[in-house]
């Protein structure tokens, strides 16, 4: 089943919010066998969001449409429906006393006036409940063409889609099932010269299964049949996919819907090991990454965010002659930070970043980018110097990547070895 | 003039990417008095770009199209639009030099096979050096329709936007000017409560200038004419700006386009002060927002993550005692955390954060969602306690906000007594 997801939001269109919302549904139905054929945007604008609907419809029979379902005078979505499918916009009654019930609980006298319209839908249109929030989604099927709004707030959106949306889809469609397909994620290589690496061997056919999605200093390869081909047969997938993860090897961390650092989380834990971080120029984009795994704290110990000379010296013990003498960002004084993390924090493993992640700082001995990272483990202490292109973001966030890649590939040799 | 963006690239239809460079361009475009009417994402592949470009000029004669001008199999974006325009693929000679010393430097023999593509262009295209990567950047102009296409890679795109497009498009066409607009920037205080507060006072003319933009825990109001409206004069603007502002008083922390850590930063380095944090559930992620502002350690001496007991006792000072009668979140233990903060990472501020994001770890007592937040400073200390709702992702960004908005208050405070 094809589809269109329509994101309406002059927020969008302004470029003041970027669009999660299409990718988190476009991820969902992709992994439920569902084809999104196009997404588009456009503002808050009864007229605007009525024509996006006939556009929309020349390509899919099938749109959700997200925002625009609020309490504000610019909220104009479902007026937009009723002009678009020549519906009226009534109370629905049950979902009126839901709110009713829901604003007295939270001590109000009743729905107040200006959440009154959350209650309407157009004629006909089904109400899918939302436990977090006030505007229901709604379900509207007239002839082929079917319409599905929801809320913009990306928490609620989320859940409708898991709760209501994606259920109802899977009942009331038949697709030919999630595509076959394999995953296999990549780090420390680029996107090019994984190409070339692994494209040479494989026949015009083989090639079309490939496909690369970098993101955030990882590339995965995705095996897998597109929209437009004939589905793959598992055997080619499969066949495919052997080949991609010997050829690329040594930067496979994972084939499967895992980040690395669950992977990470796995080896530490399942060795009863854990792990420290001792940040300058990162500012604890490292320690941030690691904790937005679930039950880090089973392996992660913590981190020290040190800014200043002196929170390196107090708090990692990093002596003030190696500071004075070598300065800030220095191999001693990077090596000095892990070691005092690994024992500050009692762990067998610890990462050190410091650096220049600019605008200013950089020198011509040091220039901007510049960034040292130890690794030091149970078998001893490593330091490299990299030079990373990009802005003060994208400086920090290679630098985190970085790190966490030399402690992944460390975790693989001594679980290999 | 009126432009539509067209992201190329499945894997923004699979949602595997968020599409960051349409908000990026959308931004830019805005900013300089140009209006987006429409985004459009569409897969790889030669007839889907072609349909999807005719379309596109249906809605404007200006289209913006990122994506698909790499070096592998499935960037197909400059043989479409030779394919819609009706033009050869020619290679630009002038490009193709700068390749070959390009690629010299950097020790090839020449421009690799893999990459000789890069220097072809549609005939008659104007091409856009591209000093981040080695796809150029092209500018087509064919009668009245007008297609620049960039690379995908956001540094590569944002480099293109700023130093190649926006000067072009500034100088070959007349805009009425960006709007006049004023941005009113909030904190703590939910989008259908404002729009409640400030709309009550204003007739329907001046209602329809204003916009909400809800940001991570933050609310922009912006007072403008939007696209379909007459331009508002500078002198309404202004009238309905000083009324929000008046109204939403305690709630604003900017009225430019600064995020609340700029603002922050200015009032500690301008007092001389320091700030230092401690943090548990939120790992890093209050640190590294603190962090992304340039020249931060001018007045943030750092943070501790202590994720374990041992680390909150050792690092911070935390004593056994609280710990094992309060347990790691309570009031206690974060205020402990912020006085250990505080005093090892010499600081006049320091914030402290201990809770349960989730998704384990909850109970009755203290369900997943219960957060301690703590804000020591010269005067003395506070703590709160908070149940948030959401994920685990949620809690945590949830939480650092709120601390941020503590601090933020109590700076303001302080230099407003």
């Amino acid at each position: 089943m094809d589809v269109v997801i329509l994101t309406i939001g002059s927020e969008i269109l302004k470029g003041r919010t970027v669009n999660t919302n299409a990718a988190y549904i476009a991820g969902k139905l992709y992994a439920a066998g569902f084809n999104v054929v196009q997404e588009r945007a456009v503002a808050d604008g009864e007229d605007l969001i009525t024509r996006a609907l006939g556009e929309c419809y020349g390509a899919a029979d099938f749109v959700i449409a997200t925002g625009g379902l609020g309490p504000t005078r610019d909220d104009v979505t479902k007026a937009a429906s009723c002009v678009f499918f020549g519906r009226k916009l009534v109370c629905d009654k049950d979902y009126h006393d839901h709110l009713e019930r829901l604003f007295r609980r939270m001590g109000y006298d009743g729905v107040p006036e200006r959440s009154r319209g959350q209650a309407e839908a157009p004629e006909g249109a089904e109400v899918l409940p939302n436990s977090q929030g006030t505007a229901p989604g709604l379900w509207l099927a007239d002839g082929g063409r079917t319409l599905i709004l929801l809320p913009g707030v990306p928490r609620e959106m989320q859940h409708l889609i898991d709760e209501q949306v994606l259920p109802r889809l899977i009942e009331r469609y038949t697709t030919t099932g999630a595509p076959h397909s394999a995953l296999v994620r990549t780090v420390g290589i680029g996107e090019s010269i994984i190409a070339q690496r692994i494209e040479d061997e494989l026949d015009e056919r083989e090639r079309e299964l490939l496909n690369y999605y970098p993101h955030g200093g990882f590339v995965d390869v995705v095996v897998a049949s597109s929209g437009e081909m004939a589905p793959a047969s598992g055997d080619a997938v499969k066949k495919v996919a052997a080949h991609v993860r010997r050829v690329l090897d040594k930067h496979v961390y994972a084939v499967e819907e895992k980040d690395i650092w669950e992977v990470i989380a796995q080896y530490l834990f399942s060795h009863g090991q854990r792990l420290a971080v001792a940040e300058s120029c990162t500012g604890g984009l490292l320690a941030e990454m690691i904790t937005s795994v679930p039950g880090a704290s089973n392996w992660f110990s913590g981190g020290a965010v040190t800014y200043s000379n002196a929170s390196k010296r107090d708090i990692l013990g990093v002596p003030g002659s190696l500071l004075e003498n070598h300065g800030a960002v220095s191999e001693q004084v990077a090596s000095a930070m892990a070691a005092g993390a690994k024992e500050k924090f009692i762990a067998q493993w610890s990462l050190a970043i410091t650096g220049i992640a600019g605008p200013g700082g950089g020198s011509e001995e040091k220039p901007v980018g510049t960034v040292y990272i130890v690794l030091a483990g149970p078998e001893g202490i490593s330091c490299e110097r990299y030079s990373f292109n990009g802005n003060r973001s994208q400086v920090r966030h290679r630098s985190a990547i970085k790190a966490t890649e030399l402690l992944w590939r460390a975790l693989h040799r001594s679980a290999a070895g």
